[in-house]
Parts: structure tokens; sequence; C-alpha cells
């Protein structure tokens, strides 16, 4: 029997968030850090035998997992087993000196952590880029916005993308500066109280302190606890796994606007050259990706209940209830959200507006949504107040009886009221408020220009974002 | 680079629940459906070619994922690839007759969600046989009974056992109550409407019905839906995920208050021949399996979480947002409770219990336990009611303070009592509420007979539970 | 400065479930439970002064909550000031006898969780009712059904509500059930070991039972539990609110599909007479009150969240962590549920469909949906099926197309179709074709029929439901 | 029948936090935001009368919920007539031009959460104060550091505040953070183009973006947001809700573990002067604060779960699903925040530490702690380490049977090993050994040291923190 794979990897995470998470990836960052500390000690005057930090960089990226597995069949012992394959690799000793189990497994979790982190920045950064530029492009298509599902007033499509994209990009502001401040347990011993690096050390205080600078810094931390227990607090993971979430929740919002917009057939996913819909149904055009984007906004707050069912639940040095849960749910979070990216990218490599369908909407709607500028143009042309604001809602509330009706096709409200004469505007008037009323965007260019241009902020620091494509998605 | 296995799968639960989920236990899921439907159609008068049933039953176990996957890549769609190769392993056609792709899907996950319930109810039966033999085996072992962690009063260790088994027993017959009412979605078209059996079936809207209630038959379902659209409603789902987290409820009660018990030495949850806690603390019994208990509870919260999220959200006839959320809820969240009882098996045959310590904690605190009995006493002896309580809990409160402040060692409280003239009480009248009182476990006998009791009706459905035997974990 | 109310019972749910949930009810249900056991104490042979009980009765409803305040003040005891005023307003004595706090309190939570749930299933009747209504008057309509909220076959309109009416009508049925099986705590004692009933009645294990079953009977309850420690299982208050939350999920559906059909004007939630929507915008008919049903099923889950967090959280024989939590989650989800359904039941009544808006939708989508019907007829009139289907693709994505550009306004594929030689089927085949697709609703009917009738029989239990009416909502 | 209070609010937050979310306080909230939006606009030449702004300063404390009520009977719409009550309180005109209703609800709520938000950032220093306190108190209190819930290594009291302490101060540093970055919706008109400001100011660009600069200012936003619908994105919602969350995560670890010590007796709660536990039981002491802490956990985390239902959730430009929800989630998350800090505060301020019995731990598991040590001394006497370790794990598994089979009341493990010839180890040797291992504390102290460095850090910006003084509690 085929054993079952972690569907996320399988079939929607990328290769290179797949590689940090998978067995081998553990295994190279666990050497990398017995290498980081091997440094580190050496530096401050902890016998190493010479040679033996290169002999170990040399082979650190050999990774057998079958023949890990039969050491550890053997020794019984993971960690032993780990220990003993590296040495007889690289034909030395010393690694994992004056460190206990959680030394070790605490701070791989958090280095492959912080390289995922850093893994989504960047894909974050990629999507920034590429939903600025689908702004721009429809910067000053006028689309009807809609509050409660319902026509309001007009808006640009560039502008809603905007809406989204700023939503996004505060997600990814807050993830960078989690990241910023993501702090690595360190070198702490069984309890906490770095008992066994301080005995190594010979008791001084100060090396002890440096110590665990050096290793931070080899590993990229840079900023390291001062009191943890046996385990770094679980609210970080909670911290971290909220980032992921609240940074999937501009996308979601994005996704599920793009999915109604589909219903009315004003924009789609678009599809691949050749693709047509379903087999039977050449015309269906589904959104399947946008439908994808949410489910993965949904698996992560799964995972989000899990880190925080782990959080505040610490028992004086810490357990390992947490264990099962976060070999679950800090992979899988990570996983999810890179599978979101690959398919929101996607989408926005292909997706498709359709300005026919977007100038009828907005034809049939525009009437109802100027019947305040009426109003003030009656009022200024002599008319009372109070008479014209009758009149307009008599006939707009009967325009659209008669079109949800069927008396009436075609919104013609505008013709209706220059029919009746106790509204001193002509037809030539009015149709003169419906010209500029479809331009009545207001700031939705200055918004988007605002976005876009604190998406380029982004990618000063991070260039190749722009650059990025996503992989086939199924 | 190896692919990234499904932990739950791999490392906790077991062979049985692995097959359910494993991709070739899948596709033959999907064909035994497909058989059914077709010997349904053949029953109903639809034309199946002479033979063809008991060509795909002869060939139906026989899964080759890769030549499927080879096809898929040929015809690129996947049901059609599965119908391929089932048709050319049979040497016959027919399958899949009058059904969309749905018609499949849904009904084939449902399926698999069936047998995984069955196969968890087997499990809960399994492990409420274990734990009633406990509760019967520690039926009179006085213990202290704690409240808000602090001691209480008198209770048994078999009685606190039966106390987590009913909860355990109430999640049990929740399960099995979901089980009885579990509806398929059964043979529904595109959207719902039946549109493609009606035609198949000439009209006859009898034999529609007809169909599925066979289908359903044959697949073991005693209920189908009468409108569901092109999905069933995923409050299905949730009524699923909820009856599972219901049913781990208990076990994480009783492992929380196990590791509780451990850390006062209480009781343990036991050891292997052999086994003696770290290699560095030959001495330390750590609850690694009840901490892994609790921590499957928590896994299966953030599968409730994801399933929540699509109760009550379907657009219309059906979307597929939830389809990469319920590839991961469905099977995972079995996988996590088949894991839960594989642990809890494994503990309950286990753990051990120190009566000693117990007699010790019970010695220490019975005294504190008993001042309302003595209260009554003095009052019967002849003291004033007021007077007694005062002096009471005069001496109560010291003796406390001093053994907290570390003046006295043992609880000396009734020596205190019997030296205190205001009380009209001596040393031998005090030591005789001090015996009759560590025996004070009121219906705690009773209690634990009555839980054993239900457990048994149970077995009676479910015999072969109580000689389940848990496989090795890690 | 004003206290904060209770949002969601000021604002939203009925005087009834308000009342359950009141101060004053929470005090007349503690008076009932006290008179309960008092019943069934001197059935059992204890010594209750004569008259008491009617005494009791007599004056259990009156409640003066600053008269029990004033008491508090002076007794610092909050249940001893209930007990005085009780037996003062009463002039008798003997309530509380042989009980702890948690006797009265669990029990009493117990009693109003139970009256809820009873309050909570009539209106889910009524709810069900006036959906059934509904879905018979809409029978006939033929709507577009949509799968990814893209048109994909014919079904109508009843059928739709007839398919949210199930999934209620599951979430109903799992109520009904969880009530039928509901547990009350009983009188179990400081730890659950009936240490003082057994004292009370002499020892006497029988008189103990009898005493809990004639105490539940009292009150409602038809099941007590046999082995709950200080508290009774709190995966039982998680199995309360996810009923609550599974009841939910079906109107939650139901209400976003009707905000989605608001938005193309095929339906909306119905306005009171003389209501004209936003004064501004006089034609804007917004869906704010199944916006609010939407609202009230994500508060649920909050309260679910709570639920689920004390479930398998019990130490020993309990804890009060849970206490300010259920102080919040226990009233709150029944107010919000009870919300739910006055808003749900207002919507019910109100509800408007506008059939032309309906049949326009038709026409425009009814070609497309008809395309493997046309397949067929092609065939059968002599066509190759190769040839025939490439046509149809043909046609169809080019009208799609042209529809989406603006090219085409109508969807007039079978104009296109008759045109081309290669399809052996004239204009009026295809007419023909197209009127008979129009009605193509499959089992649409009589799965309505199903719906309904299944209702029927829940109103036999249930008959006042029908009649319920909504009070007015903001 | 009296109106159901808001539990939270009435039983737990402060007066301070209430007063925010109070009615009176929303309206003066509201009235601050009209003043501050006249200011801005008249600084940018649109007309103002003179005096207004004065006016309605003067009276904006003045609150009268009846009469407002009583006008919205009148006008039936809640702006308007809080509008005229304004209006004539001040006998002034002019407020709430230029703006939509969403201009002014989205902005209060801001508005009420940025304050909120500040006041909880006090609080948090506050605990952060009270609980280096503490640390510092305890710093070289040793006691049995505990993993797995079991003795595992020497550690100080005083540290494992600080360790708490610690994440306490990650969740303030994160939630600090989080109100550096709030960004207010500001005055963006109906769908978020800001068409009626860029109208109102005449069309100049320039003037809007000063506008609402100056209004962000007023009011004590450093940040507005660019691009948002009518709504602000409810990810935003989700941040706060999430940081509320995270920072109280250390405060439900900090009293898990104090009730964890409790049971052990070896710290309490503390009892304010005169209080004796329960009137039964006087000696006994329950952790009921420290429960009430992770039940305030609890229920945020149930707020989470309603805000993360509403991020990624929006539809088009905005939607009112949220409404009923966040009318719950926003302020409740915050009163029980704050009845967190106020119970917390209280548990700081009355904990006590029971040296004694902390000692008699000590000793009771020093031996089990000490055997590597005692293995290394051995060895370095001229023991084979082999044997050693033999010897030495014999011994102590032995021991801990016999202490948990009552054999042995105290540990005399190293009586043991002294008598044993095997090991070159005499009973003075051992002894100096468990001398210095009670010491054995590592970098206890400085890890204290720097914790409450840090501290005072963060009260060098928050002096007034450390005075703090909780209201009393129930």
């Amino acid at each position: 029997m085929e054993a079952l794979p972690n569907v996320l990897a399988q079939r929607y995470a990328s290769d290179a968030m797949n590689a940090i998470w998978s067995p081998e990836g553990r295994i190279v960052a666990e050497r990398e850090l017995w290498i980081a500390v091997l440094k580190a000690q050496r530096d401050l005057g902890v016998a190493v035998p010479k040679g033996a930090i290169e002999k170990f960089e040399a082979v650190k990226d050999q990774v057998n997992l079958a023949s890990i597995a039969e050491r550890e069949r053997i020794t019984r012992h993971d960690v032993k087993a780990r220990i003993e394959e590296f040495c007889d690799l690289a034909g030395a000793e010393g690694v994992h000196q004056g460190m206990t189990s959680r030394d070790l497994t605490e701070n791989v979790e958090q280095l492959l952590v912080l390289r995922a982190l850093e893994l989504t920045r960047e894909k974050g950064a990629a999507a920034l880029a590429a939903l600025s530029r689908r702004a721009e492009q429809y910067k000053d298509l006028a689309i009807t916005a809609r509050t409660h599902n319902v026509a309001a007033q007009a808006t640009t499509y560039g502008r809603r993308l905007a809406m989204f994209g700023e939503e996004l990009l505060l997600g990814w502001e807050a993830l960078d500066r989690f990241i910023d401040n993501y702090p690595a347990r360190g070198l702490k011993g069984a309890v906490g109280t770095q008992l066994d690096p301080l005995n190594l050390l010979g008791g001084d205080v100060g090396k002890v302190a440096e110590l665990e600078k050096r290793f931070a810094t080899h590993l990229g931390f840079e900023k390291v606890l001062d009191a943890p227990g046996q385990v770094y607090p679980r609210s970080i993971d909670f911290g971290c796994i909220s980032a992921l979430y609240q940074l999937a929740s501009g996308p979601a919002s994005f996704a599920r606007t793009l999915r109604l917009m589909a219903g009315h057939e004003l924009a789609s996913e678009g599809f691949l050259p050749g693709q047509v819909g379903s087999s039977a149904m050449p015309h269906k055009m589904n959104s399947r990706s946008c439908e994808r984007v949410d489910g993965f906004h949904l698996i992560i707050r799964g995972h989000l209940t899990m880190a925080a069912g782990l959080a505040g639940d610490q028992w004086n040095e810490g357990d390992v209830s947490c264990s099962v849960v976060r070999r679950v749910a800090l992979p899988d979070s990570f996983l999810a959200i890179d599978g979101l990216f690959e398919t929101l990218l996607t989408v926005f490599g292909q997706m498709e507006a359709n300005p026919a369908v977007i100038a009828q909407e907005n034809a049939h709607y525009l009437p109802f949504l100027l019947t305040t500028t009426v109003l003030m143009a009656a009022v200024k042309a002599g008319a009372g107040r109070e008479t014209a604001h009758e009149v307009i809602k008599e006939h707009a509330v009967a325009t659209a009886r008669d079109i949800r009706s069927g008396n009436t096709k075609d919104n013609d409200l505008f013709t209706r009221l220059a029919n009746d004469d106790r509204l001193p505007l002509d037809q030539a008037a009015l149709d003169k408020i419906l010209e500029n009323g479809a331009k009545a965007t207001g700031m939705a260019a200055a918004q988007t220009d605002a976005f876009v241009g604190r998406v380029e902020q982004v990618l000063k620091r991070f260039p190749d974002a722009k650059d990025y494509q996503p992989g086939a998605i199924l």
C-alpha cells in the first residue's frame, strides 16, 4: 500500500516550500545548526578537533534517510542515530556537545519556520507586484461599485483591485514585522537555565551570552529569547500562523469578489489558451482557482485554531502536548499559504475583464446611482427641493419595479424624468448628467497610484519578486 | 527528494484507517460504487452487458496507480482515466452511465467517511471496554478527589475513571446516533435534480427513487438525501467532525488528569517492561502518551474549524471552495482520532497506580476533608455549634499554615482538636471519625458499576471490541 | 453611566428567550429546582415541614433582585442570600437541604439550557413551516441553477429552497435528538459521589437513586448522569452549541444565496409596505436581514470555539476555569440563534421573487445549458458524433465570447447552429429543444414535495409552530 | 423584567474600559469625530459658521440617551437623530457635511478600538511591572523545574516568573507595534472613492488628502488607509483581536502553572486578610482568580474566531454581515482582556510562595536530578563509565519504585549509592554533590535580571503603569 502523502505538499505547494519541510530539508537544517554551534563554541575556546568543522560542512547535504532509519533501529534513539550518521559521514566528532535534544529540535524547527517565513514574504511581494500591475492596467476602467452586493456608486476596476491590494499589503507588512521580531529559543538546556553551556564554558556568563549570539547570527536570527523554558512560548507559533492568516485575507477577499464578478460575467480568472470550461458545457468558465484560494484561507484558519490551543497552555517549564500538533500545524500552514500564492499568482497572470459586460452593467445602474445629482440639478434649475425629491423617488421606485417585473428591459429612469413636467430638466440636461456620472469615480485613480507607489517601495527591497512565475497548477 | 508524508497517517494511525483513506482504498471504493450503481440499474431494466458486473467485481481490487496516472496524462481527465483503467482491466463496459463526476466523488467520499466512522465506533467501543476494566479494578481504591485542583473529598480511583468513562460513553453514543442518521447524497446529477437518471430510466419517477434506494443499500447507507445540490450540505461534514471532537473529549480530560496525577506520583501511564524513563534521568516517567492524546484532541479542533467554515457557506447549488479543505480535514480528522485511540488504548493497557503514594495523600488531607463531620460529632456530644465551628476553623487554618510554612510536616489537625478542651471529643472519638472518613466515598462503587453495566450493553453489539489490541506506538 | 447591555439580548432576541436567561428567570428556575428537590425528598421520607412546599410554590415568582443584593451585601454569600430571601418570602424553611452549591448551579444552568433548547426547537419548526410554504409556492418556477456561481442547469426556485430546507431539517433533527439525550448532572454533591444525599437518606442507595429520578422528572429531564464530578462534562456544552451551529447552517446558506440572487435582481428578501431602500438611493434593496443571518451564524461559531476549549480540559473532578466562559457562551449562543430565527422568519415572511428577471436569465443561459441535448438530437438526425461536437463547441465558445465582448447582446447560439449546414437541425427543431429545455427540471417538483412532506411530520408534533409570527426586527 | 447586562462589562471589566464602550462613550466619540472633521474642513476653506466649533465642543459631553431615542422614534434614522440632538444642544449647524454614515460609524468604531488598545497597553505595562517585581523577589528561591509535569532540573521561582513575563512582554511588544501601525479608514464616502469630499473641496485632490490627514491627526491616528471600500478591511479587526489573544497567552500560562503549583501547595494566588477558603473547608485555597484568567483567555479565543470569519470575506466594496458580529466581538474582546488584567494584577498583588514546601519538594527530587553529576564524579574518582552508569541507574529506578510503592518515604538514593562498593564515592562526597546541586540553577538569576531590565525600558515610556492598582474583584 502506498503511503498517504501530505496532500498540501503533493498537490499545491511549490518545490521550494516542499524542500524546506522535507525530511531531507530538516536533516540538513539540523546539521547546519550543529555546525553553527560548533563554530561558536570553537570561537569561545571550547576544544573542537582541527578540521572537524570543514569535514562536517563538506558532507552536510549528503542525506541518506534509509541509513539513518537503520541506525535508529539499533540505537532506539532518533537524535543519537542522526549524530552517528553525521559523524560517520564526516569522519569527525564533536557535534551536539553541551546540548540537549530540545536545544536541537526547538531551534531547528524555528530555523525552518524562519526560512518558510522568508519564502512566504518573497511570494507575498511577488503577489503585490502582479496585483499592482493589474491595478495599473484597469485603473480607468469604470465599474459599478457594490455595497450589500447591490449597485451603489461608480468606481474603477483598478481601484477595486487596489483595495484588495492594500489589504494584502497590510498583511505583508505585518508579516515583515513579525519576521523582524522573530526570536530563537537559543541554547537553553533542559529547563531553560543554560546549565550545560554554563558548565561547558567554565561558568563564564559572558561567554554563554556570546555563544548564543554567535549561534543565532550564524543561523540568521536577529533576536534570541532570554528566559524560555524547555520550549519557546507557543504564543510565538500562534503569532506566526496568525500572520499567515492575515496575509491570506486580502487574497481571500479578492478571490471571493472575483467569483462574484464571474457570476455576472464582468470578469473571470481567465483560462489558458485552448482551455474551454467543462467538456459538457464549453461556455462554462468556473472560478476554480479563486475558490481554491478561499479554501486555503480556511485551511490556515484551522491551523490557527491548533496554534491558539497551544498558546497559553504551558505547564511549568513545558510539555509536549504540543508535539503532535506542531508537526501538523507548522508545516501545513506554510504549505497552504504557499499553495495559495501559487494559485493566486496564476490567477493574476490569467485574469480577464469583459469591458462590454461591465459597460452594460454601468448603463443599467447609472441612472439610479445619479438620483442625488439629478436632485441637485433640479433644485438649481428652480424646482422645490421636496417636490423634486418626491418626483425622483416616485420614478426611481417605479422604474426599479418595472425592471424587476419585466415591464421594462432597460433602465429608462432618465427618460421618465425628462418626460415629467414637474421637473425642470430636459433630456439634454439629463444626458449630460449621465455622461458626467459615468466618470464620477472620485479619487479612484489617485488611490490606485498610491497603492502602486507603495508596492514599488516593497519591490526595491525584493527586486526579484516582480519576475517570479508560479509553477503549473492542477 | 522524498515526498512529504501525511504525518498523522505515517506516525500515528492504524493500518486499517490508513487503508480507508489510501489512494488504493479510494479507487476500490469508487469501483464498488460503480458496481453498486450498475447492479441497481440492471435490476431496474437498464441494459447492462451480460457478465459485465461479474467481470468488474473480479478485478476491483487490482489497483495500479501508475497505470491510471499514465492514462490521465493522455486523457487529461482524472475520472475518465479511472473509468478506462477499470473497463480495460475487466474487459467490460458500462460503468458511470447516467452519472456525473459529483455523483461519483461525493458518494465515494461519503462511503469512505462512513467506513471511517464505523471503524472509529469500533475503536471507541474498545476504549470503553478497556477503561471499564480499569474502573472495575480500581473501584475501591480510595483517592482524594480534587476540585480547583485542591483536595476536596474522598472518592475512588475507579469512580474517577468511570467519570471520564461516562463522558467517553456520551461521545460514543452521539457518534453512534450520527452514524445511524448519516445520509448519502445519492445519484442526483449536476445540480441535484436527477435529470440524467430520470432520462436514463425513461422518465419513471418511481424507478429513479428505487435506483437510489438500491444503490444506497448496496453501499450500506440507510438514508439518502432528498434534495441536495451539486454537493451534499457541508454542515453534515461539520456534524461528523464535531462528533469526533466530542468523542475525543472524554479521553482528553482523562489524559489531562493522568498527567496531573503523574505530577503527584499517584499514578502513571505506565511503561513497557524494561523501559526506564529518559536515559539521563532514569527516574523520570513522562506522560508522553497522555500528552499526545491531548494533542490529537486539539488537532481535531483545528479540523472542526475548517468544517465549521464550510458549513453555511453554500452558494446556490454548490461550489468547490470546499474541495481543498475537505481533502485535508476529512481524512486527517479520522487519522487523528484513530491515532488518539491507538495511543489511549496503549495507556489503558499499561497504566499504573501507586497505592502507597495515594494513601499518603489521603492521610495528608483527610483531617481537612472531615471538618464538617467533626463539627456534627461535637454538636452531638454537647458543644455549641458556633463555638465548635470557630474552634475547628481556628485549628484547621493554623494547621494548613504550619504545613505550608514547614512548622509541621504531617497533618496533625486531629491531635490539635483532641487537645483543645473547648471541644468535647477525645483522640479515640476523632480516630474513629478518621477511620470512617477514609471510606466515605458515597456511591462511588455503585456509580462505577453503573458505568461498567452500560459498557456491557455496548459490548453486546460490538463483542470483538473488548479484545482489540492497539498497534505498537512510537 | 448606563450599564452596557447584552447587545444580542437587547437588539435581536425575542422576549421569550430573554426571559429564560434574565436574572429573574434564573432566580425562578432555581426556586423551581429547590421545590422539585423538596418534593422528592418528602416523598422519600425526609422530614419536610407541613405546608412548606405550598408556601414556596406560592411565592416562587416574586423576584426582588434589589432585596437579594441587599442580603448578599450582609451574608457575603450569594446562594445563602437567595435561600434567605426565598424562605422569608415563603415564611417556610427546608430548601437546599443535603445540597451543595454545585447541585444548585449546575442543574439550574442545565434547566435554562433545556428550556432554551426547547424554545429553539419550536422556532426551528416555525422556520421549517415558513420555508416549506415558500418551497411549495415556487415549486414550479424554473430558475437557472448555478455551480461555481456559474449557470449550470435548470432547476426550480422551490426546489432550491427545499435544498436549504432539507439542510435546516437535518440540523433540526440533530437538535431534536440532542434534546432527547440531554442528561442532567443531578444531585451529586461536592465531588460527585452523592455523599450528602446518601447520608441524608440514611445510607439507602435505592432511595438516592429514586430521589434523583424524581427530581429529574419534576424538572423535565429524561436522563441523569451516573458519575459526573463536581461539574457535568463540558463536552455536553460543546455538543449543545455544536447543535445550534449546525441548525444555523442551513439558514446561513439560504441567506448567502439570497444575497447572491439579490445581486442579480432575481429575488430579494423583501420590504415592508412603504419601505424603499436607502433614502439617498431609493432603488437600493439591501439584503440586510440576510447579511445579519450570516452574522449570527458566525457569532455562534465563536461561542463554539469557547465551548470547544472547555471540552476535554477537565482537571480531576472539575474546576471553574469554565465559569466565566460559560456565563458568556451559554446565554449568548442561544440569544444569537434566537435572533437568527427572528430575522429569518421575517425574511421568509417578506421575501420576493422577480419572475421576469428570472425568465431573462433563463433565456440568456438556456442555449448553453442545452448543448448536450443538441448533440444527441444531431446524432439522431444523422450527424457524425465528432463533427457535431466540434461544430457545437465552436459556436458555443464563439457565442460566449461575443456576449462577453459586447458583439452580441442576446444569446443567439441556436440561430448560429440553425444556420450551420454541418448540423442537420433546423430552427424549428432547435426551438423545440429550447422549449422542452426550459422545463427540464428533472425531479425538482417531487423533491420539493418530499421536503414539504417531511416538514408536515414535524408540524404534527409542533402544531403551533406554523402560526408563529416573529417580532418586529430592527 | 430587568435587561440582560453584558456580563463581561458588569462583573469583570474596569470602569475605564466600560466607559469607552458605553452608549455615552460612543456618542461622545462620535461628536469628537464630527468636531475633528469640522475643524479640518474649516482649515481647508469649507464654510463653517463662526463659533460653531466652540459651541459644539462646549456641549459634546452632554449625553441624553433618552432624548436621542425620542428623536429616533420620529426621524426613524439613528444618525439623523444624533445629528439633530447635537445641533440643538449646541445651537449650531454644520456637522456631518460631506460625510456618509460609514464615514461616521467606521471611524468612530476605530476611535474606540484605538482608545481601548491604548488602555490595554497601559494595563499590560502595569502587569509587566508587577510581575517583574515578583520575579525580582523570588529570583534566588530555588524550585524544582518540571517538564512533562515531572521534576527535571533546578531553577528558581523568579526565573520561572520571568519566563512567563517574557512571554507577556513579547505579546505586549506585538500589541505596541499593532497600535503603531493601526490605520483609520478615513473619510472615504459610500464606496471608498472619496467622491463627496472631493466635490465638497472643489475637486482639489490635494485638499482631500490634507483633510484626511488633519482629521486623523486630530483623533490620534498616525496612519490612514489609501483605498478601503465602504468598510475598512476586516483583517484589521482580526489583527487586533489576535494581538489581544497573544497578549493574554503569557498570563494564561502563568495562571495555569500557578494552579498546578497550588495543587502541590508550593504557592498560591493568595488571599485577602481574613479570607479562609470555603466556609465548609477552611483549609481550601482555591485558585479561582487564576482559573478565571484562563477563562478570559478562552473567551478571547472565541472572539478571535468571530473576527477570523470576517477576514477574507469581503464582497465587492463591502457588506454588513459583519455588523452584528463586530457589535459583539469588538467590545467584548476588550472587556475580556481588561477583566483578565484586573484579575491578574490582583493575583500579582496577593500571590504567596511556601518556601518550606518548596524545600521539601527540592529535597525529594534532588538526588534524582543529580544522577548525571554523580556519574561524572564517579568516573573522575576512578570508576568505569559503563559500570557506574549501570549502578546508578539500578539504584535510581529502585528508589523511585520504593517511593511509589511506599517502601521508602524519603528519597534515600544517595545513601544507597554511598553504601554500594562498586561506586568509589562516600557519603561525604555525595553530600557535597547534593549541596552544590541545590544551587545549580545555571543562569536563572541573570535571565531574571534581563527580564527585569527590559520591563524597566517599558516603564520609562509608561511610568504610571507601575503604580496602577486593580479594582476590587468578585
